[in-house]
C-alpha cells in the first residue's frame, strides 16, 4: 500500500478519518455513557513484558518538603504533590505508532528502519505525527478464546457487525478478563490471523484494538515475527490498540459506540500509553 | 465545598458529568473538525519548570537490535522500535488531580495531605479516580494579556460566553503564543485571579484550562500559594488543565466544542500528561 | 551510641577512619591482587527485591544518531555511545547510608526520620555525608550456611579473625553463590544475628558487608523490622553493604586485605551502588 | 595500537595494571590521608551539558510508607528510606568505557561502532570490561589556565612530574574551580591537545584524567570531533576521568599518590559516574 496517500505520507490510515468520518463516529454516541478503556499504570498486577521496565510512579514532591514550598511562599500545611513516571510506550493500554514494527529493513511507506535513531527517535512515523482518534467504533466480540486461537475472517463475519472507513474495529477475546497476575502473562494468546487484520484493512478502518498483548494471535499465525503487526501497520498504516477493557462494553450489550483515543504528543515515539474511551 | 458529594468523595466536580452532559456536549461538536490541544512532549524548546525533570523519551530498542529479536524469531530486517519515556506529571500539557494541591494539611474533601506516602502515591484524590472528562467546552479568549495580569469575573464575562453545569472553561491568555523557548518560562504570568476563578466555578464547571503554567495569575493573586488551585482543586474539586494549546481555536473563530480530555489512569499520581481534543 | 561523636555528628563510624587506620589497611595489601566485589548491574540474572524497579541501562547516544553529531562538527562515521541508567540505591552491590533505616522514628544520631523529605532526600546522614571507605578489611568465612541461619558471636569468634578498630568485615555466608537467578531472590537468608553484629560493633567497626541481601539473617533476627539494621546503622552509625562477591577470595584463600568502597556523592540518597575492591 | 594486546582485547591500558603496578601505586601513599575526587550527583549546581538528562535522586520509600513497611512486619516509627537514582552515564564525575567514542566506524581495537546495539549496550569494550583502578597516581598542576586553552607536550613536560607505566595522570586545568553554575557549563575550556595526550600515552599511562568536561580543549585541537578521545581511548585504549575534584590535591601540594577508581560494572554501558581517591 506504499504511496496510497502519497511518498511523504506519515499518517496512514488517519488520512481516512475526516469531518464526514468524525460525525459519523459522533452520531454512534446515543446515550451518553463514557467507558475507559485502559488499564491501570502501576508497578504490578497488570500484564507486563519481561523486556521492558515496569512502569513507575515515583514522588518528585510531597508534603514532606515544607521547606521546598516554604521558600516558594507557601505557608505552612500548604504545598502541591508532584510525580515522575517511568513508562515504556509499549505496556499496559498504548497505542503503535506507524513506526514501531519494520519488515524488510522498512517502516511504513517505505521509510527506512534505520531512520530511527537511538537520541531522536523515529524521524518518521512517530506518534506524534498521527494525532487523535475521533472515530466511529465496533465491538467484534468474540467471546473467551482458546489461547492461541487464531481469529478467522468467517469468525470475524459471522459477528454481524458493520464496518464502515474511517471506523476502529475493537476485537474482545475475552484473554485479558482471564490474566491472572500471579500467573504472569501468558504467551500463548488468542488473537488475529494474518487473513482476518487484511481483512479489516481492506474495509477502511483507522485502527484495529484488542483485549490482548498485541492484537494478533500467538504463537503468530504462519510463523515469522508479528505478522498482523506487518499486515496493518507496515503494509497498511493502520494503527493498533493494546491490552484494551473490554467487558464493560460486553457487558452492556454495547456494539456501536464513539471511539476516542488521544495518544501523547511525544516526539519521536514509537506508540504512547493511553486511556482511550468509547462513548456509547 | 467540603462534603457536597458526600464525605467519601474523591471525583468532586466529575460527579457533574452524567450523561445528559455528555449529550449536550456531543451536541457542540457540528462540523467534524477535531483540534489537538497538547503540546509535544520533547526534552527542549517547551515551557520547562526548574525543579522537575526535563521529558525524556529513551529508546528501548531498535532496528540495532537484530541479534535479540533473531532471538525472538524474527527474520533479519524485522523487529520493533520501543521506547522508555520519563516524564513528570505536571509538565507540558497535564491535567492535575484533585490530591495535587493541599491547604491547611488537607486535599479536597477533607482528605489529610499525608495520606500522600512516598511509595503509594496519593491513597485519596489520585488522577486514577478521575477518569475521562467528556464535556460541553467553551472558550474564554482574554486577547493576549500582560504579563501577571489577573482576570476579573467582569472580564470574563465580557466574553459573552455561556456556561451551562457540567461543561469545561478554557481561557485563552495568550502566554503560550509568547512564549520564548531560548528565554525559558518566565514566571511572570496572566491568568485568573481568585474570584473570577471561583465565579467559574459558582456555573458548574467540571475543569478549567488554560494556555499557561498554571491557569491563574503569577505572581499568584492576593499572594499566598497557588490561591486559584486552593479554590478549585481543594475547595471546589475542579479540576485543572494547563499548557494548553488553544491559538487554532481562537484562529477559526471556535469557541464552543465537545471537550474530551483522558488522563492516564496511573495508581496514585497526581495528575497526568494529557493531550485533550476540542472537536467542532 | 547518640552524641558519640557528638549531637551534629552525621557520618557515624567513619569518624574511626583516620590516617593511621588508613595506613593499617594499605599494610593489608601485600601481594598487589585486586579482587572486584561488586555484581554486574543489569536488567535480569541478579538478585531482584520486589518492590524496586529493576536496574535499567538506557541508551541516550549511539552510531545512530549521525546527524546529531554531524551538528557537533563530527565527520561520518565518528561519534560517541552514551547512557542513561535507572538504579534503586539499594540493588545490586550498595553501601546502605546512616539515614537508610529508622526506627522509633529516629535516624542514627536521633536525627527525626521525618528529616528525609521527598524532593530533598536525607537532611541528615545521607550518602554523600560518608565519603570514601579505606580500611583493612577482613573476612570471616562461614562457609555454605541453611537458608535462615542465624550467625552467632561464637561462630564469628571460631573463625579465627582478628579486627582492629578502623576496619571493615566482610562475611561471607554463601548465599549468592547458592543464588539461582530462574528462582529469584529467596527470602530465607543466612545472615548475622543482633548479638554478632553487636559484638563486631565493638570491635570498631567501620562498616560490615556480607554476600547476602541485607546482611542480616532473613526471618529477623528475634523479630521485628531489621533488627541488625538497626543495631548497626541507627544505634551504632556502622555502614552496610549488601550483595557482595566474595567466592574469589575465598578461593584464593585471602582472609585480610585493604578495602576499598567509593559511594558516589548523591545528595540526599539513602545509598549507593559501589563497586567495592579488596587488595590482597 | 591496534592488536597490541591481541585482537580480542577489550581492556585496553588496564592490561597495564599488574600486581606490580598496584604494589608501585600503594608504596605512594604514604600519610594515609583520602582525597575524594568526585562531585557531588545532583540536579543542579554542577556543570551539565544540555543533551543528557540532569541527574535526579527520586525518593522510592521513606517514613511516609508506614503501611507498606507495617505489612512487611515493622513496627510504627521503624522502616527504610530507599532511592531511585537517574543518572547520565557521562554527567558529574565519571569514567569513559573503551566503547564510549568510534572514529572511522569502530571502537577501540577495530570493533565496530555498530557492535553497540539500542537494547543491548555495548558487546565490546563496555565499562563492565574495565574494572576497577587501582594504580600510582600524579599530578600535572598547570594553574589556572584561559578558556580554549590547548595544554602542549612541553608545558606538561614543564610541570616535572615522572610518570611510570601502569600510572594514571591527572590534569588541573583550573576550570573545574573556575565554573559558574549561574553561568552554566561554558564551551571553551583548557585542556589536553592532542600531542599532549599521545605523549601522555607513549609513557604507558592506564588512565588521563582532568578537572574539566571532556579532558581535552575545546574547541577541539585542531579541528575534528573529540581529537583527545579518539587518540587515547580509540587508538591507545586509554581511559578517561573527567570533571574531578582536584583543588584540594593542589592545595596540600600533593602530586603523587595511590589513585583508586572503581566503575560501576553496568553491563553494556559506555561510561560510570565515578568518585575517585587520591591517597597520599
Amino acid at each position: 500500500m506504499t504511496g496510497r496517500w502519497g511518498e511523504d505520507d506519515e499518517r496512514g490510515a488517519l488520512n481516512l478519518q475526516t469531518p464526514e468520518t468524525v460525525l459519523a463516529g459522533l452520531t454512534a454516541a446515543r446515550a451518553g455513557r463514557v467507558y475507559s478503556l485502559g488499564l491501570p499504570l502501576q508497578r504490578s498486577g497488570m500484564p507486563h513484558v519481561a523486556h521492558r521496565p515496569t512502569p513507575q510512579r515515583l514522588t518528585l514532591t510531597s508534603h514532606t518538603d515544607d521547606a521546598m514550598y516554604a521558600s516558594f511562599g507557601a505557608a505552612p500545611g500548604t504545598g502541591s504533590h508532584e510525580d515522575v513516571v517511568v513508562l515504556p510506550t509499549h505496556e499496559a493500554t498504548h497505542m503503535d505508532a506507524l513506526g514501531h514494527v519494520f519488515d524488510g529493513d522498512t517502516l511504513y511507506n517505505g521509510f527506512p528502519a534505520d531512520s530511527m535513531s537511538t537520541y531522536g527517535g523515529l524521524a518518521h512515523c512517530g506518534i506524534e505525527k498521527a494525532g487523535p482518534i475521533v472515530a466511529r467504533g465496533v465491538l467484534f466480540d468474540m467471546g473467551p478464546l482458546a489461547p492461541g486461537h487464531v481469529i478467522t475472517v468467517a469468525e470475524l463475519e459471522a459477528c454481524g457487525v458493520s464496518l464502515t472507513p474511517g471506523s476502529v474495529a475493537l476485537v474482545r477475546t475475552g484473554w485479558l478478563e482471564a490474566f491472572d497476575p500471579h500467573a504472569g502473562l501468558t504467551y500463548e494468546q488468542p488473537g488475529l490471523g494474518v487473513d482476518a487484520a487484511a481483512w479489516l484493512g481492506e474495509q477502511g478502518v483507522i485502527a484495529v484494538g484488542a483485549d490482548n498483548t498485541a492484537v494478533e494471535a500467538m504463537p503468530f499465525d504462519g510463523g515469522g515475527f508479528m505478522p498482523v503487526h506487518v499486515e496493518l501497520l507496515v503494509r497498511r498504516g493502520i494503527y493498533l490498540l493494546e491490552h484494551l477493557v473490554l467487558e464493560h462494553l460486553v457487558r452492556d450489550g454495547v456494539d456501536e459506540f464513539l471511539l476516542v483515543c488521544l495518544p501523547l504528543s511525544i516526539t519521536g515515539a514509537s506508540g504512547s500509553p493511553v486511556n482511550p474511551v468509547a462513548i456509547a
